[in-house]
């Protein structure tokens, strides 16, 4: 604890000398942009426990996404919503998350979990919404059926508020008091320098308009990363893709599908009237169908009632779809070229978004369609053909057009290879360094937290090869890529998206290899527009 | 059915007339051999339906694997192996077959299931083996429990006999008379002239002693793979590799790997026998650990109670070690960093083993250790320690050494990317092309089947890239590890294992960036052979 506010005050006051000297001209500004650890922004970027304020430590788990939070105990995502749609602050309290508590982090103050490593789901989703998470607090024992949450003797039930901190990883009983960061003053002052300096632009990750607004208020040139699963997840919704997932056929896909687009065409609405005038990356929808389906047997019958079919239709397509290796199987643009009419209704969903947005405020968005997971030419091909007669029929119906480019992720190694070609169809590439890590080392982010601690203590990685890029395995196939890129296709334009997008050396290495943009979680982006400074400084000399 | 008679005509025709007519001197030897296609061999090797049989045709599935085989239907592995050791003939029937059903696979004539693709478990295992094989035979509905196959309104039991044919797909109820493959006269000929021109040299994957015999007789110059797992799946000893899993340190573990020990020795000793003075490369363990585990509710009590732990410990240590990807997750050389023990053990089999042999027959086997899933030169590093301390501690125990090499499986793309600096450490590569198609083009072989139909028709992949190489991608990390392994270390030996070493367009690849051998399974090793020399001639055009 005291170490943290230490940190916190070391902080804050190296960006106080290095600012200060600079203005009585000791030092120059290039100079104070060198001196301030990018990292130790994040201390100044969260709300963090007053140091004064007494607190009762329940427990303590792993440091997984900064900030302190507050709130009453929710052990499940449906009630985190009813509870905050109500105004209530709550705490999401589970043994670990899944893709399916999307929309109850999102609607919690702080998440707080009793499995799961620093790489976990929750952790990782956390620290891309900004929010504090405790991750792997294995003393927990959580009996959500019961509403409770034991700790040696001492028990909690839902609705009590407990406090976690999850820059230190501790957990506290009831409410202690926390203090807002300051974003004017020293810190702006500096983040002003580091824009007029660096090269790179910055981005965001971000999917939500409150995310996109956060992104935008520290300073995002743009969205680099819309990922629109987490759309579909969204409860109001998930019927609607259930039914398309269940459809016997292309017909009741598309029945689903036009329940989806005008939902999907509001999700584009906001982000683009928040973004306006700046490019927006959306990326096409990625994960495997069978995400969105139940997994437990409880599930069944209620799902299955609501999509409108028999439980051993569900059951069956349950079992269709189960794959040994989600993260290598029938997902990214593999989904485009086997149901068009899903990546068709999402560019419909963007175009039509992009039209109002620009009639409305006179400020057109800069849609850039993403298609993940390409490896080949061919795909990126076949699915450009669908963006693009899509756009056309659109314009044609509304009278009116917008600029849009399409381009794909890199992140397979065999992309990385062929980039030469997939510049003849792709106008710019946007590293997904996170699955490029996982298929270019062979490690699933998901299940490395068995081994990945011993790699590192034993000197096999120097760090977390998720957090910090695996320069000289991963970087060489991202400069090879950029490279090959480039030598088809001039101008095209690149940029790096995923978890490493927010990390100093990673952005070091982006600037040598000249990337045009980073793209990082919003509350990351002012620790990327320092780094990409820093890093523009030392290629100078 | 005509068609494969047909086949069978013209690859024996084909055989005849090209050997007839060297002979004559009307062409070369050299023109013989290019006139024959090698796959047309396959049907040659194995046993065929007599056309003039009378057949009842049940139902039809994929041809998986061919030849063609009789036996009375058993339903699970455990009693195909008690059948087959009281003298049955079995044909293996299954929904679908896991790495627990190997010893089954061997035990039975030939394999039949309703489910999987070309792909799947069975059938890539059933084509290793030999065995025929009828997969996907989506008509059969099989209840195991009660011991009954029906198709429509014919129902078959346990024990009735049912004929299989792997080269069409047909099963067919009672005997068909099948005919035995010739393999002197023409074929003996042409193979003859093909070893004289071929620069290659031909292994085999191969790990009983069974396959390593029908591989000798077949031609193979060594084995390329020796995958040790199978042999931990034997029933007689999955009790010791499960406690070994179980234990809770490393004293626990080294107890149940000493009575693996004498086991893991006699089966090297069987291969190293076979194949005297011959390389043999064997591959340490590489499955993650809970491949070994029960799933199914149905079998903890079992085996809890054999393991000699509550079911409570089962269940949680079966929970641990699920993982979401296991393809990209702790297995292979992961396993050897954190349980050093495992590898120590096996390393001191094989050392064992060869002095044994050596001893024996005079004729000293060249054991080739090989590490899997290497994607850092200091994880072979730290494995190499291992081997080599425990070849140094056998060697002084006995009083004689035998040489050997340590190597590298290269499987991953960071392992091609590394190449020069993973020379540094290991003596030999082997492109493990299955699990390197897998990460570089991000597809799951177990779960490609979905949507690779589809790619192959839309001209994405001009073949499946599980079957023949993709020479674009894949294959240009290949050459650049081949490249830079050489750069480093001159006279590394360089070779390729998985299903693409039988396969004639991946094997001229090889021949193209000087590779030393190609491993193919045993019923290929004959049409690698010719495959090479047609490659060879080739390459000297």
């Amino acid at each position: 604890m005291l170490q943290t506010r230490s940190g916190k005050r070391t902080a804050k006051a190296a960006l106080k000398i290095a600012v200060d000297m600079a203005e009585e001209g000791l030092i120059t500004r290039e100079e104070a942009i060198a001196r301030v650890d990018p990292m130790a922004l994040d201390q100044l970027l969260h709300p963090t426990l007053d140091p004064k304020a007494p607190r009762d430590v329940l427990t303590k788990g792993l440091p997984a996404s900064p900030g302190a939070a507050s709130g009453e105990i929710v052990f499940d995502s449906d009630t985190a919503e009813t509870r905050a749609a109500l105004g209530a602050e709550v705490i999401l309290v589970r043994v670990e998350t899944s893709p399916e508590d999307i929309h109850g982090m999102h609607a919690a103050r702080g998440i707080l979990t009793a499995r799961g490593g620093m790489t976990s789901h929750a952790a990782v989703v956390a620290r891309g919404m900004g929010r504090p998470c405790v991750s792997g607090a294995g003393t927990l024992v959580i009996d959500a059926k019961a509403g409770t949450l034991k700790v040696g003797n001492r028990q909690l039930v839902a609705g009590d508020v407990i406090t976690i901190d999850g820059t230190t990883g501790e957990v506290m009983v009831g409410m202690v008091e926390t203090m807002q960061p300051e974003l004017a003053g020293d810190f702006g002052v500096l983040m002003g320098w580091a824009d007029a300096v660096r090269r790179l632009k910055v981005r965001a990750n971000a999917e939500t308009p409150l995310d996109c607004q956060v992104a935008r208020d520290f300073g995002a040139e743009g969205v680099g990363l819309c990922r629109t699963e987490h759309m579909f997840f969204d409860a109001a919704r998930i019927t609607a893709v259930r039914q398309m997932i269940l459809a016997e056929d292309e017909a009741g896909r598309r029945a689903a599908l036009a329940k989806l687009l005008p939902e999907q065409r509001a999700d584009f609405t906001e982000i683009f009237t928040i973004m306006a005038g700046l490019p927006v990356t959306i990326r096409l929808l990625d994960p495997p169908l069978h995400e969105f389906l139940p997994h437990a047997e409880s599930e069944f019958e209620d799902v299955a009632k609501s999509a409108g079919v028999d439980i051993a239709t569900l059951k069956r397509r349950v079992s269709e779809l189960h794959e040994f290796n989600p993260m290598l199987g029938h997902r990214g643009c593999r989904l485009g070229v086997t149901y068009p009419e899903i990546y068709e209704m999402q560019a419909r969903a963007i175009f039509e978004a992009a039209l109002a947005v620009s009639a409305k405020s006179g400020l057109a968005p800069i849609p850039e369609v993403m298609v993940p997971l390409v490896g080949t030419r061919r795909e990126l091909e076949l699915m450009k053909t669908v963006i693009d007669d899509t756009a056309r029929a659109v314009f044609a119906e509304q009278g009116a057009t917008v600029d849009y480019l399409v381009g794909t992720m890199i992140e397979l190694p065999r992309a990385a290879l062929k980039a030469a070609e997939i510049a003849e169809v792709g106008e710019f590439f946007s590293f997904g360094t996170n699955d490029l890590t996982q298929t270019t080392l062979g490690v699933s982010r998901d299940d490395a937290s068995r081994f990945l601690t011993t790699y590192v203590e034993k000197g096999i990685y120097a760090r977390d090869p998720f957090v910090s890029l695996d320069i000289e395995g991963v970087g060489e196939l991202i400069s090879m890529a950029a490279e090959r890129g480039r030598a088809t296709r001039p101008d095209i334009k690149l940029g790096i998206c995923g978890e490493h997008g927010g990390d100093p050396a990673s952005i070091d290495f982006c600037e040598i290899i000249g990337l045009d943009y980073v793209s990082a979680s919003p509350y990351r982006v002012p620790i990327a527009r320092l780094a990409a400074a820093q890093a523009a400084l030392k290629a100078r000399m």
